[in-house]
């Protein structure tokens, strides 16, 4: 949240040139992390943790309780390391990230949910303990058994500048290391909320500087009641140091900007700040920057906030770390690489003492950094060993995804389906080491049916969206089996099986009608070590004009047919691939079981036409004459026609396997296919849209599915904790105009509601500055219940599927609209008046709508409306009258009959 | 192009509360009139102009060539003016629009192809004409026979300011209005590109003022070699009046900002601007600016460019004005509304002059105004009445749409699907006024058999992107035919038939298998007035259930059998509607077509389950049990499966009419429906994403598809031109590093182009500032053929879709990556090599890709490349080698045998 990503991850990202521009990785995160805050997960200590060679019991003190002590103390007690103790001064932790760091960037209870994951492995805490010769030092933390100490208690003291000795808060001056912790003291509920502590500030302030230090003061002094801030900085608007998501926000809140000035003197009237005096400032050509006190400028300001930075001048702390060798900028010396002191190995520093980092990641990262060479020095590793450092680890990595199917024990549910992902042998070796759980081959026939392929053959859908780019939600091919001979596929299965023994490979194989072919090439694949056989009974373009195929799997007797040779053939399992491009998909099903399948896969891709050009050629297009055939449709397009499939199948043949596919492109795909009763699914498209790396995605996400069904958190779905009320992620605030109506969010009503809202930040109390969402307190979560396993949850939403005629017409529902999230876009209003029931109205000014007693719960509104969870349905409490058209205005029919 | 979007449109726009953020309207408009303008579209006289009271003979004089005055003439020419003058004083037209918007803001050819659409309705323009006593007056072109005149000439003369007095250009001193037409003049090609007339600027250059102006010379002063530009302002940022866009286009071209600062003096020596003198500006607490003398600065200056607005000072103009009443500002005094003279009825005046106009648009609107108010002066209208202006109109306006189905007469081929948005009489009435071709009527059926709806049942489709918003891409519905009675229906066929006689209704009708209700039912609907019939044998869901719908629709059998019982009872047309959830779709279109049937109607929805939340429970889900039941699929995610269904059946049976359905949402889509065979189309999903207004794009957009044939436009994909060389619509330039390596366009090479980029635009001539495109001359545009209509198009595409065994695998292709274009993202390596090829090589330092001999030409890369046409499908000239893995290493089977 306090990362500078824009220059960083943000400012790196190549889709930055692309028309949606570059990916909100910062925010990305910041939503995960929140997420699991929300869900109260616990960092847990990895089972599979190295034991310690030295053993993990030696003693290790941290001084400061801000981000590089609370960093290094993670990564030590992740390594192993039982007896650690964090020293912080202040009676709360994190340093500047809660002492000065506003509530608005960083809430409070992020860094304290951040030291909660800290204290879950057992690192203790003890605050209200100093560095300093009358408390604790280097040498009586080392005479007290810990065998190594880190120091990082930041820059504690603002930089001296002379023109501001003598100034003091009751005159109107503060540094920011005075200012901000106030602010934070009065403003951060979790930390002590004591309001008497604000700055009350008024009239003019100035605020000296342009990082992002001074930014935080500017916008702080705002909420302290500051009638106008300026914020005056040494070089120009070229030279901020401060990220540009906080100048904006500075330049939102309407502050001004004085650039090329530097303060040369304070004017104190009557014991206060009355202006201050600067000079300007010019860059010569050479670069260099000089002070022309030639020219001077005053400036009235009643308060005055210098953010020039800070140091280490206290000579008593300074005393306290005797023995560590300090720097020509009177700091401790240290290894950059591995943050020790020069002079005492026992040792290490990180974050602003060390002199190195500029921000909070960089702060975290010393940490990490003095978390690994403290532990290379304990256990005698040599600094030069590459570095392990143990990932972050909770429970949700404990869940156990494994499911069997017909014997065959599935390390987890996600496998590659029979496609492009699995043409060759090399392809598929590199999915099992990223960790895919199986794969079907890409279906194989005999040599004599060798195929050819064409070329163009697999192109985007135009089902959805912008037609180019990734997260295709849809693709069309018109590709063929393998183009590879049977004697490379039995060869490959047999090395996959050796070398990877716990991965589970089935031989997709297809030939024609033919009962000597199918047995001599079931058998063969059998004997390669295949662990199961997927019969291609439904590929739908091209290989049914051979014969093959779709042209076999759309005739029950065909399937039963070819399943009883194979039964007779094989002992390994067989599963019949089915295709979607029939009329009863259950009928195919219901012929493999009676011929012995083991089970089917469903569905094959949907059989289609993508696009044709306004010049009336089709894509793909091949050749001269720029024909086509139909080719599959896959991909997300077709994922209802898939859960349709599959729970029909599940439905009429209860326990007979389904490996489910058609557009499972998300943890969150896989667990409808297996709630619908598909115990594995096959994976193709989203592969195609991304890479082989989706598996972490879909292994943790599935994961987390199951885990959080064992907290028993009402009112998610899933991951998603319910919605609470908020505008793009900032709560939103009933506004009332003059005459007491709801104020709208769009041109003259939300430029009101801005003035509105101005006027109230510089009224109301910042203590309101709440944060995004009410936290969930990680506290609350305990005594969990059990987490499931994939076959505990297999089918269960089966019982709900079922005919029309089983639906309750007695329990109508009707919409709901939020008038806070509304965005008063009239989206609703459209929908209902053109493809509804003319149930909602429109407020012709302020765009408001409103439901109306004509509702029929269609729910439409519901679904076109931009805002989630913005419309929701209630259960309907007045009568349910249907408009039967009867009261229409009768006009005798027989005029007609005349004409 | 310099319209300030984001303070009106944009930003009034309710979206900017969405995630997605407001619309960009400013440049969707920039966009069709760029790709309008590469068509050549002329402008023409709409054939249906009201004849003029007085006719259009009268003379007309207008002074000045800019927005207001080309505005005025504009819309007189389309009232039915015949002989209108525009007297311009410079070489060129287009006022400020030419000489001070700086070229890469507003491109010459873009105020030039303005100018030539006014041009194209037969206004006369006069270059090298003033106003003055020596030249044209007021007078004297009221005596030459002009009825009225308009006077636009702007304001010709920049604000004098005491301070600049007797500086020059050669000392370094520029007015806005001195130094802003030298830079056009020297940069824009068409206009007259005399390089020698551009400015040479060196060192700090300061400009005055914070209007779009002042950033304008801002910007143009860097391109003429300053070195550091400061704008330096009176007020703070908080009263910049310019419009966020110019601003951030300085900031990123790293001017410097100086707020709260007033100009005093000049300092000059050996005759060269040397410095300026400033004083502080500050607002006191009741709002009011004064300057502080005793406060000054100095900044070093080599130009100085004041941009303090401008004004009529020249006492020769204000004499040729004779008879014009000035105001208390020297300008003439008009009324607000009619923009007239408030001394001459026969003048008008706008724009600048008229003192009214802040921004080019509002200039326009005046002229606009006055355009009409001159109409109601000249032709005795009293100025009272409603304006009635013309809006643009051209040939692609008189393309006729019209289409014959079974000798029915469609004027257009959009219309309704029997759905919800034909829910009832009054929707339908108001899509006919909204210009639908056709409606068929929600499906209705016997009293005996009339259904009651579940809620919800009209759900978002979760097949791509978000799941919620407008633009889904697709829906699913649970829901039956018409709640409402028989006798509704037919008594509302007959009104609507009454009221809208050029329309076509379509009865939709349903029945199960029962010859005694076809027969009753048909001939109902056909009393009733409908032009056809469309029977409803397909509805996926509820229906089936009591044996109709899907039921019926089937069998072929079935089919055959109802077609039989329809076609003996009524004489008008009638459709079968088909169900896609079937194994041959062909086989039933033959069973309505030996039924009598006229044509059918394909597709109807496509069954299946959307989506199954974590907890079990599907969604749409009814009651306290939650339950649901398969729906049908509608909207994008079908469309694949539409068009297979529309061209298998017009392949199979050429000639029988198709009314084409599934996924039509916008002209282009039913451009390939109709390829496919389809005269008419029929609209729901797209109705329900947004409203009946819809109707307007797809005609316009379907006559514009017909009229570009016509044009015989190269390399164009329907209204798409061939795709340039860019990056977010701005021209790319292949940049090398220093040792010659193209550089990429991510994270440090990219800050090295940045830095290589501002280099060449502070050497390199202005004239390079190159606009996006090369533009299409109009001129070029000659000789059209004939705009075809539907007839002629239609099923263009049929023998292009065919067998798989017709592709010819001897035309094999590969891809081709423009690295120019490519940003450096992956996603072909990633596709290639986790389901491709492994054909293409990715340089891990730059990201640049590059094709190896082994692309097979799958397409795949090209389908998931995130910038369009960057990689494309050309022939592979290599011979196509297919890897059959015959060369794999051998491991001996037996091995695996013996296990």
């Amino acid at each position: 949240m306090v990362c500078p990503t824009s220059d960083l991850c943000v400012g790196g990202c190549n889709l930055h040139a692309s028309e949606e521009g570059a990916i909100n990785i910062g925010g990305l995160q910041h939503f995960a992390v929140e997420i699991f805050m929300k869900m109260g997960i616990p960092q847990t200590l990895d089972p599979n943790t190295k034991p310690l060679p030295k053993g993990g019991d030696q003693k290790i003190a941290l001084v400061g309780g801000g981000p590089a002590s609370l960093s290094c103390a993670c990564f030590l007690a992740r390594l192993g390391y039982k007896d650690i103790t964090v020293y912080e001064k202040e009676k709360y932790l994190g340093g500047l990230s809660s002492s000065e760091i506003p509530q608005y960037r960083l809430p409070y209870d992020v860094v304290q949910y951040e030291i909660d994951l800290i204290k879950n492995l057992g690192v203790k805490f003890v605050t209200g303990r100093m560095l300093s010769t009358k408390d604790i030092t280097v040498d009586s933390l080392l005479k007290d058994g810990n065998a190594a100490v880190f120091l990082g208690i930041g820059l504690p003291e603002p930089k001296s500048v002379s023109i501001f000795k003598d100034l003091t808060p009751n005159m109107g001056f503060y540094t920011s290391k005075d200012f901000l912790p106030l602010v934070s003291k009065g403003s951060k509920r979790g930390m002590c909320a004591c309001k008497a502590a604000l700055p009350e500030l008024y009239g003019n302030v100035i605020v000296l500087g342009a990082g992002d230090t001074a930014f935080d003061c500017a916008t702080s002094a705002l909420r302290c009641g500051a009638r106008r801030v300026y914020v005056v900085f040494r070089k120009g608007f070229t030279n901020i140091r401060a990220v540009p998501e906080e100048v904006d926000l500075a330049k939102e809140e309407k502050c001004e900007f004085i650039p090329f000035m530097s303060p040369q003197e304070v004017i104190v009237k009557d014991g206060k700040i009355a202006a201050l005096k600067m000079c300007r400032t010019e860059q010569l050509d050479d670069g260099e920057w000089i002070e022309d006190t030639d020219q001077m400028l005053q400036l009235k300001a009643n308060f005055i906030i210098s953010a020039f930075g800070s140091g280490l001048y206290d000579s008593d702390v300074k005393e306290a770390m005797s023995g560590v060798k300090l720097n020509r900028w009177d700091l401790p010396e240290v290894d950059s690489t591995s943050m020790q002191s020069v002079s005492n190995p026992r040792v290490f520093i990180g974050g602003d003492l060390a002199g190195l980092a500029e921000t909070t990641v960089e702060s975290v990262n010393d940490g990490k950094s003095a978390a690994w060479y403290m532990h290379c020095y304990l256990q005698g590793i040599p600094y030069d060993s590459p570095v392990e450092l143990p990932k972050f680890h909770c429970p949700i990595d404990e869940v156990d995804l494994s499911v069997e199917v017909c014997g065959i024990k599935f390390e987890n549910p996600f496998g590659l389906a029979s496609a492009p992902p699995t043409t060759s042998s090399a392809m598929i070796r590199r999915a099992f080491e990223q960790g895919w759980g199986f794969v079907v081959t890409k279906t194989f026939g005999l040599d004599k049916d060798l195929v050819t392929n064409v070329s163009p053959r697999i192109v985007r859908g135009v089902t959805s969206g912008e037609n180019y780019g990734p997260g295709q939600g849809s693709f069309l091919n018109i590709e063929l089996i393998s183009e590879k001979c049977e004697e490379y596929w039995c060869q490959s299965i047999t090395e996959l099986k050796r070398d990877f023994p716990t991965k589970v490979v089935i031989a997709s194989i297809m030939c024609s009608y033919n009962e000597e072919d199918w047995r001599y090439l079931a058998k063969k694949a059998e004997i390669s070590g295949a662990d199961a056989l997927e019969l291609n009974l439904s590929c739908p373009h091209g290989m049914g004009e051979s014969g093959m195929g779709l042209a076999c799997g759309q005739d029950p007797v065909l399937v039963k047919g070819i399943s009883e040779w194979v039964r007779d053939t094989v002992k390994i399992p067989f599963f019949v691939k089915l295709t979607p491009n029939i009329t009863d998909i259950v009928n195919i099903a219901v012929a493999a079981y009676e011929g012995g399948a083991d089970g089917v896969s469903a569905i094959n891709t949907v059989s289609g036409l993508m696009s044709v050009r306004a010049d009336a050629t089709p894509w793909p297009q091949v050749g001269r004459e720029k024909n086509t055939t139909y080719g599959g449709v896959s991909g997300n397009a077709t994922r209802p026609m898939g859960l349709r499939a599959v729970s029909a199948i599940g439905n009429a043949l209860r326990g007979f396997p389904v490996l489910g596919i058609g557009g499972i492109d998300s943890a969150d795909a896989a667990l409808q296919f297996i709630l619908c009763g598909a115990p594995v699914v096959q994976v193709c498209s989203a592969v195609q849209n991304q890479d082989f790396t989706l598996i972490d995605d879909y292994v943790t996400g599935l994961k987390a599915l199951l885990y959080v069904r064992s907290l028993g958190l009402s009112g998610w779905t899933g991951q998603s904790p319910p919605t609470v009320k908020h505008q793009k992620g900032k709560s939103v605030q009933t506004l009332y105009d003059e005459n007491g109506k709801v104020l709208a969010h769009f041109g003259p009503y939300n430029r009101k509601r801005e003035e509105l809202l101005h006027s109230i930040r510089l009224k109301s109390s910042i203590l309101n500055d709440v944060g995004n969402c009410p936290l969930k307190n990680t506290n609350e979560v305990n005594g969990y219940i059990t987490v499931p396993m994939i076959k505990d949850i297999l089918g269960e939403a089966l019982p709900r599927i079922g005919t029309y005629k089983n639906l309750d017409n007695t329990k109508q529902v009707v919409a709901l609209i939020d008038d806070d999230m509304c965005i008063n876009c009239g989206k609703c209003y459209m929908a209902c008046a053109d493809s509804g029931y003319q149930a909602i109205e429109f407020d012709p000014q302020t765009h408001i709508p409103s439901v109306t007693d004509d509702c029929t719960g269609c729910t439409l509104c519901l679904s076109v409306c931009p805002i989630i969870d913005c419309i929701s349905m209630v259960p309907k409490n007045i009568p349910h009258v249907i408009k039967r058209g009867l009261r229409y205005e009768v006009h005798p029919l027989d005029d007609i009959s005349q004409k």
